[in-house]
């Protein structure tokens, strides 16, 4: 399916819904259909880079805020039956007995397979994230740019 | 609106977004709008036929996520409110009150007016659900058969 | 992007995810898109006129969760982190650090500007939200009526 584009815009920062995500953008990409997946709000945890994390520069409010969310699609917790984290160890448990690959090998193969990724500019702003410590080839846009892309596209999920 | 196409993915298992679900697809039906319903990770649990569910031939894993999960559409939670159930008594009385009919009365005229059901093969496999245990007219697809029916329609919802 | 159209199907009753949906809105009318929002369930408290709340007239089931939902934009909970208020008032003072506008704001300014805002019938009748209560610009539409502008729109997103 080449000229087919989807955008996917990634509010929720959480591990089950992150996968569902970027399994449907890899399979996208495989099908040569464009994907732009565009990161606002929780979704942006998904994109830290755990080593890269830094209180430098921060707001005490930044400060609170950044070290209370997930560093990184690893440390994103389920959006349900999360029951302190016994959840997602058995679920974990499940994707290796069935053999099936974990979310950041998902988010690394969206990277390979040329997904564009886009931050909001806002967003990040108020969260107090820093470009330098999300993946390197995030592009920060505006929700105007969001909006040019997403209307273009042949299918939108807010996620 | 003959020739039109709605794929709504139904993702998150919970009592009243299933419900908009399916008024959104009762009535895009009775407008002659196609339908398809892809059920992925918890949204499985809408189409569990409680006398179906069973232990056999499941691992440790699949058995505990099995029965600590929804067993069909009457057992699912709130997302909202849910207080351990007492918010969604308080909510099926204002649909008693109301004359409306309840969620397994959706789904099963959903049945009837002939809308497409889809699993997800992945998640099916993780979860551990077999086909026996769903609905009798699911059919199991994997995410690029979703995708494929979800770029040709006009529109899509992650619910 | 004259011609263009946009309809958001406002569901959560969030005030992150409000956010997110009523930022979209103010930059899609400031770029000539049309724009939709739909009003259903939790969504619907977003609308309400905190002063214009009454009991008056409501079966004791509607009394009750009328009580319990959140009156208007400002009184909506984080749909993460809530921690009993907390994670909402160093939200909102980050926004404040930010100079950034609270949601109230963007709500009014998606009413200056021209967004259409429909409410879900059948939501303010089991929820016993009566028109009167809410902003005095929302149409009350059923399932029907909002697939049909739906179907029609360039993007849509369950938010």
């Amino acid at each position: 399916m080449e000229n087919k584009k989807m955008n996917l815009l990634m509010f929720s920062g959480e591990y089950d819904k992150a996968m569902a995500a970027l399994i449907l953008a890899n399979s996208a990409r495989e099908m040569d259909v464009d994907v732009t997946m565009f990161f606002a709000f929780w979704g942006l945890c998904l994109l830290r880079e755990p080593e890269k994390v830094t209180m430098d520069n921060k707001t005490i409010h930044e400060k609170m805020l950044n070290s209370m969310t997930p560093k990184g699609a690893e440390d994103l917790p389920l959006s349900k039956m999360n029951f302190s984290g016994i959840g997602k160890e058995m679920m974990l448990e499940m994707i290796e007995d069935n053999k099936a690959p974990r979310l950041i090998d998902f988010l690394n193969g969206a990277r390979k397979k040329g997904v564009k990724f886009c931050g909001c500019k806002l967003s990040m702003e108020i969260m107090g994230f820093t470009k330098e410590e999300l993946i390197q080839e995030l592009q920060v846009i505006d929700a105007k740019s969001y909006l040019k892309d997403a209307l273009e596209a042949d299918m939108q999920l807010f996620i």
